[in-house]
């Protein structure tokens, strides 16, 4: 395993004092944590806090600032944060309009979560909670994964609360992209855990694995390596099963950590010639790593079926340090 | 060999019609070439064109945007665009007020980008070349590569251009900006060629490769890793004795490629640490992938020394499909 790093057990807050270090006028991290903080909050709005697991940047931290969300937190590499964590981004970022929490859906992060809002409500302060399961890999919707398609809902959640909308209205919107939101991945290479140092599991040189989690998870599907274009019919076929026919789409190709730019574009230019062929109407692209898995070579793809409402929050601005519009 | 594509022969292809796919409203494709440009120029003002080989994503074409290039010409996988594109290039964005190009200092791109300025220069279009040499470890000044600091290089001359200067003076500020720019990278692995299929050359598991070029040349200096704090040390030792002392500083964290953006803020934190023990004001600091080298792991920093001219165009808005500020 070669890595840039230190310390193994100190990645997570190498990461963080780096992305502070490099952004000191918009983001700061709150005393005795790791939670990342809007360095000012924008008053009387209610606030938007997500978090877990570190190992998938710039997941959460990078998404900090107007237009997003207020406070990320970091849990070590695919772990957790605690309850207590989530309870001080919480109480750093209530402003009396509550706060509302946007969560992947794994235990961990649900069960500290719902902890944390015990205590926040203990302290008076309104707490909401919305669990992101977009990843169709996993057929029991119920246990459905929050992967890439995490990000379109907080830049969603995050537009609409910077024009001050209530708890419940912005609760309301989350949900509706989530409804909305359907995503699938494949892995060329495992990732390796810095603490660990080997692989999260094998895989040959001419194999790929389908629906792989962002936490180095297996699979659904094991098969050999096929082409860009089959890769985009493959995960397409799976997502669009769950995407109303005529609604327009907003596409995220999202990297996996490993995967260079130019095949993150050659994947999408598969994968949007494939839409348009289908007369499926691609009305916002995104591509590069939204929302990774470490040194994870692979990719995954999100499909967003749009309305009115949610198109004009995606295309609203947004100034974080890792999505600027 | 793992990778997202089809025909490795069309891999470039394949990204810059990706490119277009995903941002239609802003970069049109030269019919008949590999050119990318803004789909709608601003009147009245120098072309500023950069290109090179391909391989090195988002550069160049994802530069192409209000405040930066008006047009990007890419060439196949590590190989200079020809003549003609370069052409092209110029003939497409000049408006009668000239056209400044930005070559990184590679034989083949200079020779071809002189070749093209001669024949604009026959049908009257009037152009000027900057060579970009900001690659320190190679000690002969002439032989020195451009790197990703040539990014730095094109931002700063973009957002100028933008407000009308003429050829000339935009000539004076990019050469001032290469003047005072700086970088040096470390490998941990090399990167494979689509075509190739193997890798660019071999390293033991243990090792990196210090001095490394965006082509996978080998490097000055082959040892065993080391953390990322002395990595910060070795590069910044280098870069440092050529930038001068009591100026405020510009700093870029540059990924190869494969190398995790986690890996890239704990050396950015690593790079500010040991900067402002040396009491070097970091003004602005940019982390992520400016400049790959195909799927290579491993890093490059770039210091620009500042003044308040430099710093007001590095601040200046910019509108590109990679860098938006």
């Amino acid at each position: 395993m070669k890595k840039l790093m230190n310390d193994p057990e100190q990645i997570v807050t190498g990461f963080l004092e780096g992305l502070v270090a490099a952004n000191r006028e918009q983001l700061q991290r709150l005393e005795d944590t790791d939670v990342i903080t809007r360095r000012v909050l924008k008053p009387q709005k209610v606030g938007i806090v997500s978090g877990g697991g570190s190992g998938h940047e710039p997941a959460h931290a990078g998404y900090v600032g107007a237009g997003m969300l207020d406070a990320a937190v970091a849990g070590e590499v695919f772990t957790s944060p605690g309850a207590d964590q989530f309870l001080s981004a919480i109480q750093a970022v209530d402003q009396g309009e509550g706060v509302l929490l946007l969560v992947k859906n794994y235990n961990g992060d649900v069960m500290n979560v719902e902890m944390a809002q015990e205590m926040a409500e203990a302290e008076g302060i309104s707490t909401e909670m919305v669990i992101i399961n977009d990843d169709v890999a996993v057929s029991d919707v119920k246990q459905r994964r929050g992967i890439a398609g995490t990000v379109l809902v907080q830049k969603i959640t995050g537009a609409l609360a910077e024009t001050g909308a209530s708890l419940k209205e912005v609760k309301r919107v989350a949900e509706k992209t989530v409804n909305q939101t359907r995503s699938m991945s494949v892995a060329l290479t495992p990732c390796t855990l810095p603490a660990v140092g080997q692989p999260s599991f094998d895989l040959a040189d001419e194999e790929m694995e389908v629906g792989i989690g962002i936490h180095g998870e297996r699979g659904v599907d094991r098969r050999e390596v096929v082409t860009s274009e089959e890769i985009a019919k493959l995960l397409l076929d799976h997502i669009l099963e769950e995407i109303p026919e005529q609604m327009p789409l907003a596409l995220l190709v999202n990297g996996m950590g490993s995967t260079p730019l130019i095949e993150q574009y050659v994947l999408a230019n598969d994968t949007i010639k494939q839409l348009e062929k289908k007369d499926r109407d691609v009305q916002h692209a995104f591509v590069g790593e939204y929302m990774t898995s470490l040194d994870m070579a692979g990719i995954s793809l999100t499909l967003l079926a749009l309305d009115e409402e949610l198109s004009g929050y995606l295309q609203a601005p947004v100034q974080t340090v890792q999505w600027k519009q």
